[in-house]
């Protein structure tokens, strides 16, 4: 079931994960003013850089209201789509990405809160922070070059998402029931992550990569808000089950 | 009269006029390797800035095969398609400016040879610099923050232009004679303030502003190269007259 609601720039929030260049996180910042776009968080920023660049002669106003916060989760927590950029480069991604360019058809079929994540200049995004995403973005840089600037990505993503332009809005579908933010899936998955360590499902050595890939089902399973409250109440009696068995084994 | 032709980036060069940021021409070249273009010039860089460039780590190869040179004219001698970039805040430009968006469709009845200007950093292009320009493209940025980052400008304009893909050149109609160049529209020009500085149109004062003004009406003539020779011709033939005519009168 879909309703008729618009997307613009004020839906979309930036997010750089673990920047370390203060120039950089000051480019992101002018070149999201430029194109419309005023909500920037960083994840783990190096604090001298968040400090240096907010600090900079000419810092506009949206690195001034930009949020510092320490998880990937806390950035993303109110968002109900979420977008990885990653340079195409890395082949062994063992996900599909999809092009800059088909982002905003893609969204047609999407919800309002939409963040869009960076990697840290370095290493770019982790198959930890990752697995926060919907679907990996690829820029459509030359297969000889393919990694960019940041402040430069941020600009080239600001740009094509502002192509509607600010002043026309584009009318997009979305749920009639709101999607599941990344909070109330988060809440599911460590819900999930209790039940399936008390089962001994998760074994020590890949617990950490089968709850990336957990996330990443919980993702694709597109879950509305009561959709993960139902699942959520699921799992609360399957705990509620198991420790009430462990209880009376203990007890006999 | 048309032929089919190809545009892909090979066809494109980018021009840093007055660079002072050797960040930013750094920048610039990366994000044109990143898109896959690969001819840059500089005109008349702040020559510490140019060296610094080069000599980065990482420097590629856009910036080792870069040239440096004084004028524009340098730059675009034979480009047959000139562009200038402004950021669209300078409401007295006169002229008027093409969105970024529509150069693509624009170039479909231009020639092969295009040249992208982008001006100082501080000052952007000015009017002599622009009066080399077929167009003026505006990178379509908030009215409120209109003013781009070089290097990220020169990402987003490599970007949009890249978008037909360098594996998927665009096909597109050309003048069936070839377009006049910048270099053959320079000489009759010059042939032309010759001759209007022998008949006293040019007056010391508005001297330089009527040159521009008459370089803006020659690039909106499109003149192919065998109409600038024909142009070029009449301009020798009045030349060549009035200095028959003032040694006639000094010998009489």
């Amino acid at each position: 079931m879909y309703r008729l609601s618009e997307i613009s720039q004020k839906n979309w929030r930036i997010v750089l994960v673990r920047p370390r260049n203060p120039l950089n996180i000051g480019a992101a910042a002018r070149a999201m003013a430029n194109f419309g776009f005023h909500d920037l968080v960083l994840v783990s920023p190096y604090d001298s850089s968040w400090q240096e660049a907010r600090s900079a002669v000419g810092a506009g106003e949206v690195i001034q209201s930009a949020r510092a916060v320490d998880q990937v989760i806390d950035a993303v927590a109110e968002s109900t789509f979420v977008l990885g950029t990653t340079s195409g480069s890395r082949r062994n991604l063992n996900r599909e990405t999809i092009s800059l360019r088909d982002i905003r058809p893609l969204l047609g079929e999407r919800s309002r809160a939409v963040a869009l994540l960076f990697g840290s200049e370095k290493t770019g995004l982790s198959n930890e922070e990752m697995s926060y995403c919907h679907h990996l973005v690829r820029i459509p840089t030359e297969p000889d070059c393919p990694s960019m600037n940041l402040g430069q990505a941020v600009a080239v993503c600001c740009y094509e998402l502002a192509r509607g332009g600010a002043l026309d809005p584009r009318l997009v579908k979305t749920h009639l029931s709101d999607p599941a933010n990344q909070q109330s899936l988060d809440h599911v998955l460590e819900r999930a992550a209790r039940v399936l360590d008390d089962v001994g499902y998760l074994k020590p050595k890949s617990r950490a990569a089968t709850l990336i890939k957990l996330r990443r089902l919980l993702l694709d399973l597109d879950l509305t808000e009561s959709d993960a409250k139902i699942v959520g109440g699921v799992l609360a009696q399957i705990e509620w089950k198991l420790n009430a068995q462990r209880s009376r084994s203990s007890a006999s």
